[in-house]
């Protein structure tokens, strides 16, 4: 047995969720919804404009591997932080819920802080991000264990990591580890202004490498650039042993070899629509490592998503194998 | 009109808040449902040793403060945080709330960092505080602005602020510079353990110099060293014009003037605790200083403090002007 069922690579940021209208993101220029990159002056303005707001952990991979570890998984994270306050809750909230935390603080002397997300959460529940990737953004291959990868059963790989400098690098040293060892690589394409940022690379990272692909409805559209999503979806499916793309209240559409799974999401109350997909992947990820079949993956995954969407924060708070449980999904 | 209604001087804080069973508590030493200090060794082992959590500005008298603002009250808080992370938090979430934060920060170079409180909320909703002072230790009579106690139709002390080296002088001159210009001084009691490091101090102040006295049933009691609460009521109604003794589920007790009202406490499901007295303040103070009789007073503070129990955090979410409409008190 492998020590962990799947080791996520991600940026480290906390969000810094506030609550706002349509026509603050308007008079603001924040695009509805999407994750937008900002620069510490920008943060620092946009955040003098928001309202009060809650610090929580938060990044897109981050919250995966905490969701996974709040099922019991075996599970590590690889992410850069800065030695300061928002380095030290960061690294905390993974630990605290029995996640490894690998990577080394970067040190007080260092320009850049940790990075943050300014996460403007709107009536209707959607989010809007903003991010200042700070010293995450400057995750290298020297922040790759090789020993670490060895010992995954899969990796998990965030598309938002795709913008920074070394980034690809890391990837590939992470793949290369994980592959040689026998484990199986996911990723997850995490926003489609990122994917246009960086189609090339995903596109071969996907085709090439990866075993098991998350995505929404509009990544898979944007990655293939085409409007007609069943041809995305069996664009992904020939390329990749299993595709899982959410589809919002129109729940998960799970494909792999030759056969489709099309799963309802479960309905509730939206407050906070972080950390939807994030924990999709984490619910996904544990059944699928734990021996559970695709089609009770998927609804585990809604049933993550539709707990991490009923209140503040992307990171579980009700016990979501009590839920599975009660859903007669264990 | 004066420019300010109600101007604060607290312990300036940053809330930590982790969900733990009372066993935790008992293994880690934690008194439940009261403040203790702890020092910066101690705050970093507590911290390890706590679940994943949520960072929200807090403080009593902040959170009081930023009560009255919410609801739109004229209103300023004295505090002192230092120039690092938790310290830009806690001045943000103040003025975004549209308070005044008048002290300045703390330089970089400072050994201690800005405050902070871990608070474990058990399931039952109550909350076991664990403070840090760090640079709100430190707050003195130079941080305490005459002109602008002045412009207070009141000030509105922070009981926990005796705690440090300082502080008497402090509130001695912010209570010269309010009085002397017409104002009126409110105090909470804040903590029994609080008051029996400072009984001389709390029982002077109060007797000489407030007008409104803030408090709960554990602290009268500390207060007047009795187990008679109505014999502890009727000594505070004897030196100070208006007592306002919340007493959890049974509601509050105010006593001016030779009149009495015991208004009972609005029914609702708790989630954490924290706050209720420092929200009871914030619409007791603003309803006092637009004109409403104490009965009315005392009916906000009761709606106030339901709201801030029934979620996570102790500033509130739900609109309260919309709440006291909805039971006829606008």
């Amino acid at each position: 047995m492998k020590k962990y069922q799947v080791v996520g690579i991600g940026n480290a940021m906390v969000d810094v969720l506030a609550r706002a209208d349509d026509s603050f993101l308007a008079a603001a220029g924040i695009g509805k919804g999407i994750m937008q990159l900002i620069d510490m002056d920008r943060a620092v303005s946009l955040y003098a404009s928001v309202g009060p707001a809650k610090e929580i952990s938060g990044g897109s991979a981050a919250n995966t591997i905490a969701g996974i570890a709040h099922l019991g998984g075996r599970t590590a994270y690889v992410g850069k932080v800065k030695d300061d306050q928002l380095g030290a809750i960061f690294a905390h909230d993974l630990r605290a819920q029995g996640a490894g935390y690998a990577t080394a603080m970067a040190p007080k002397t260092e320009t850049a802080e940790t990075g943050r997300c300014i996460v403007i959460v709107t009536p209707d529940g959607e989010r809007s991000m903003n991010t200042y990737l700070g010293v995450t953004e400057f995750l290298s291959p020297d922040d790759i264990d090789d020993a670490q990868m060895a010992e995954a059963e899969w990796i998990y790989l965030e598309g938002y990591r795709f913008d920074g400098p070394e980034s690809h690098a890391a990837f590939a040293k992470a793949i290369a580890a994980c592959k040689g060892a026998g484990g199986r690589v996911s990723i997850t394409l995490s926003d489609p202004f990122c994917i246009d940022r960086h189609r090339d690379a995903f596109r071969h990272i996907v085709r090439d490498h990866v075993d098991l692909l998350f995505c929404n409805r509009a990544e898979i559209l944007s990655m293939y650039q085409t409007d007609d999503f069943e041809a995305a979806l069996s664009n992904a499916a020939s390329e990749v042993a299993i595709v899982a793309c959410t589809d919002s209240e129109h729940g998960v559409h799970v494909l792999s070899a030759g056969q489709r799974w099309d799963v309802p999401a479960v309905p509730t109350q939206i407050v906070d629509a972080t950390g939807a997909g994030d924990l999709f992947a984490s619910a996904f990820l544990w059944g699928l490592t734990t021996g559970q079949d695709l089609d009770t993956c998927a609804k585990m995954g809604n049933l993550a998503a539709s707990e991490v969407i009923s209140h503040i924060g992307a990171r579980p708070e009700a016990d979501l194998k009590t839920l599975f449980k009660s859903r007669g999904l264990l």
